[in-house]
């Protein structure tokens, strides 16, 4: 155990390291560092006597909270696995998650699916604890003795992600990839003591949450609010003098607009330029990640981001290079290097990987093919070794001995100024086993041929991997942000895939 | 695997990540990744072919080279250890080196001390290459085929440290170790791609190391020089536009006096305050570590350091407070915490430890005592959580129930305007089996009572470790750096040692 460092021993060190450190506010809750430790091991002993050990799950359904934080630092302490999932969801997903999972408590706050359940006897085996009073009764009820020694290689945390076969899986991720991860951003956000993050966005989602443990990982200040409002945020960031919160796009545009009177001082706030009048607002920051506007490439699986566009040195792939942390490789379907610069599934190895889901065996095997983890995405290598991002691999199409990945012809059409958007399918063809086929939507007023659309695709790429035929529709079906390549297969006579 | 990231992963990585990047530069050589990959292999693979398999040892005789690196690599892809050990050191004690260790390869640069060891039969097994022509048909010898899966929990590095019972003992690094340590330093010295480091403190010895493999892992320059020389320093920063170099004290006077003209432009450095002559040259860098001035505490066998001023935040303690991939404790010799503001052994456990040393199961034993590692150094926890450096443990003196540790009386006494020098020794009493004795060196023209100094000691520390006893002499001996024990106990009456 000596190389181990789990959550647990990090917020136990710190207890020593920073006595008179904030650890956490979350409303009227403020807790320095050791009251910290003192209510994860009172906590962890609660949880223990309710029969939670080793490889036990514990569940969250509410909003943002500091319980968030000390239920995944009591996990860690006992070495079982917390998930805090999307409370949001319809409460048919939300029986699929206790199914899934079969927590051995529930800490859950009020909503209509989460009461529904929580009345429904046989809902789960596991006991309810509702968040507030009950949860305060819970703490307040540990008497810490003894904790196992839990290795930081033994899963700590549980995210639901990526659908297969129409159902989401709990990603599960260890405290030693949880805190390599972090320690990634320490570098390439370059976080010093005293950083302070509100976790404003969703606990449940991996971007909010590897942002609040590199705060603790660094001994700084964690600010919770129970969700995103714009005004709210501000007085937070005032009142505690944040470093940084989860904003993007839109919500910065909110933000500036709440505070367009200059009510609050944001200036602590050290950030991404994204407007004149944000930018006059808060400290423009030159870190690597805010430099680079926070690009990058990542998924759950790896912990958050698994290449970082703030390490790209001005390389052309968007992607930018791998954290210090990891390996990547563009892989074909046969486990080989795909050459620099063709399409390949982004897979990758190192300290910050997920250790499979929960309960897929069969799923984990064939992410883990070769020895390294399958993204589901693909990329291309830049002749300055920087990564592109291509697109969801979704499927291959096979024409010849040749694999052709949808994502990589779609960008290409996508690239013409007539298209708005485009999909590619692969239909079945008696010489070469598939050929391509290509749907597309014109932009308003439009106009081009088949023949300039195949032409403009062999400009860009390999000439095999051209469209033989185009069609052109009003608009492309979608599944979430994805083309719905059944409905475009029933339509267009796509078929005859391989491995299908 | 799919965790597992070593040194030879790294240097993989970024041949593909970083394929125009030069990542070394020695004198006429320069490589850039890919071609430092590929010579990696042929070396991994040569060696092979000399017998080398993983656990066997690599040893390196000579001054800094590019070589090193290659080494340090090739073993990395094998699983072999290499060790560059300091050839400045006496043929008696280079052969013990070579008899500890029993290298299957020597690589030599010849001194008298090595010329007369290659020249006697039997001196060691393995084989031994000439650094220069020879070695570099070495390199060209390799096929590289299939390398077998090498864990990077695997030691891939031994250093020579600590002197126990009179030999020196070589520490074991592993691959995951030596590169949370570089981690940290990413961190503490916010180091970005493109980071050139001029390796010109010694390789065998850690502090240059360290920032060797930090800016390896992070994709910037490596620049070897033999050794180190103020203007050849000045020319090569100026022509590589260095980022740092191994520097601190007279060293950097030396520099800053051999570019007294500005012959030569210093301004690529980014580094710590010194004078204002040095401040004009170079880039004062407001890094953790720079602005801290590289303060902390640290050891071989933590990868390094172990704590960071640069993350104290104003706190007392000097030595700052752990790196993010460690936990440290004060604990006394039952293996519990002592309380803050106490003496007690820093101990350790994390990501960038040790594996032990090489062929030192006893000992290996005895540091990991209650599962952590036992630094045999003292310090004490600051109110605000920081920590204070003291002394090394050496031993211990037990007076009644109470544990006294030398250092940290004689720290006091030396906080005494009067005196120069301070050694504290253990003296038999029947009743309290042993009492405290110190031997006092005091400056010239200075004067002080025996009862002003143990009233000084009274004011500092806890009652009980005061002397009973003080005696004056002109000098204390020394070995080395420390009080030379045995002799005070001889010419003072010391003994009945706890343990003894």
């Amino acid at each position: 155990m000596i190389h181990s460092l789990s959550l647990s021993d990090v917020v136990a060190d710190h207890a020593r390291s920073r006595p008179q450190v904030v650890a956490v506010v979350d409303g009227g809750v403020r807790l320095t560092y050791p009251e910290l430790d003192a209510r994860v091991s009172r906590l962890a002993a609660a949880l223990a006597e309710q029969g939670v050990s080793g490889g036990d799950r514990v569940l969250w359904l509410g909003q943002n909270s500091h319980a968030v934080l000390e239920l995944l630092l009591a996990c860690s302490r006992l070495g079982a696995v917390f998930c805090p999932a999307n409370w949001r969801q319809a409460e048919d997903e939300l029986r699929f998650v206790l199914s899934d999972l079969s927590p051995a408590v529930v800490v859950w706050e009020p909503s209509d699916a989460t009461t529904a359940l929580h009345a429904r006897p046989g809902t789960s085996a596991g006991a309810w604890v509702q968040a507030g009073a009950e949860y305060e009764r819970l703490v307040a009820s540990g008497t810490p003795g003894e904790f196992p020694e839990v290795a930081d290689t033994e899963p700590a945390l549980a995210l639901y992600t990526a659908a297969f076969a129409g159902r989401p899986s709990a990603a599960l991720l260890s405290s030693a990839a949880l805190l390599a991860h972090a320690t990634s951003l320490l570098v390439v956000r370059q976080m010093e003591p005293g950083f302070t993050f509100l976790n404003n966005g969703p606990l449940f989602h991996v971007g909010t949450m590897m942002f609040c443990l590199a705060t603790l990982q660094i001994g700084g200040t964690n600010v919770f609010m129970p969700a995103f409002d714009a005004e709210e945020l501000c007085r937070l960031v005032d009142a505690e003098r944040v470093t940084q919160a989860f904003l993007f796009g839109q919500m910065i545009d909110a933000v500036a607009k709440a505070n367009a009177g200059g009510k609050y001082d944001l200036s602590s706030l050290r950030f991404v330029a994204h407007s004149a009048e944000w930018d006059g607002m808060i400290t423009v920051d030159d870190s690597p990640w805010c430099r680079s506007k926070m690009g990058g490439y990542g998924q759950t699986e790896v912990g958050g981001m698994l290449t970082f566009l703030g390490l790209a040195q001005g390389g052309a792939g968007f992607a930018g290079r791998p954290s210090p942390l990891v390996q990547v490789r563009l892989l074909g379907p046969d486990g080989a290097e795909v050459a620099a610069g063709e399409a390949g599934e982004i897979c990758a190895r190192g300290k910050t990987l997920f250790s499979g889901y929960f309960a897929r065996p069969d799923l984990n095997a064939e992410k883990s093919l070769y020895g390294w983890h399958h993204t589901g995405d693909l990329g291309r290598r830049e002749p300055d070794g920087t990564i592109t991002f291509i697109g969801p691999k979704l499927r291959m199409i096979k024409s010849g001995v040749e694999n052709i990945y949808p994502a990589e012809v779609e960008r290409a059409l996508k690239s013409h100024p007539a298209v708005a958007d485009a999909a590619v399918i692969g239909v079945p063809d008696p010489a070469w086993h598939q050929s391509v086929k290509a749907v597309v939507a014109l932009k308003p007023d439009a106009t081009v041929t088949e023949d300039d659309l195949i032409e403009h695709v062999k400009t860009v790429l390999a000439s095999y991997k051209k469209p033989r035929r185009v069609a052109f529709v009003p608009e492309i079906p979608k599944r979430g942000f994805t083309p719905d390549y059944d409905a475009l297969d029933a339509a267009h006579g796509g078929g005859n895939y391989p491995g299908a």
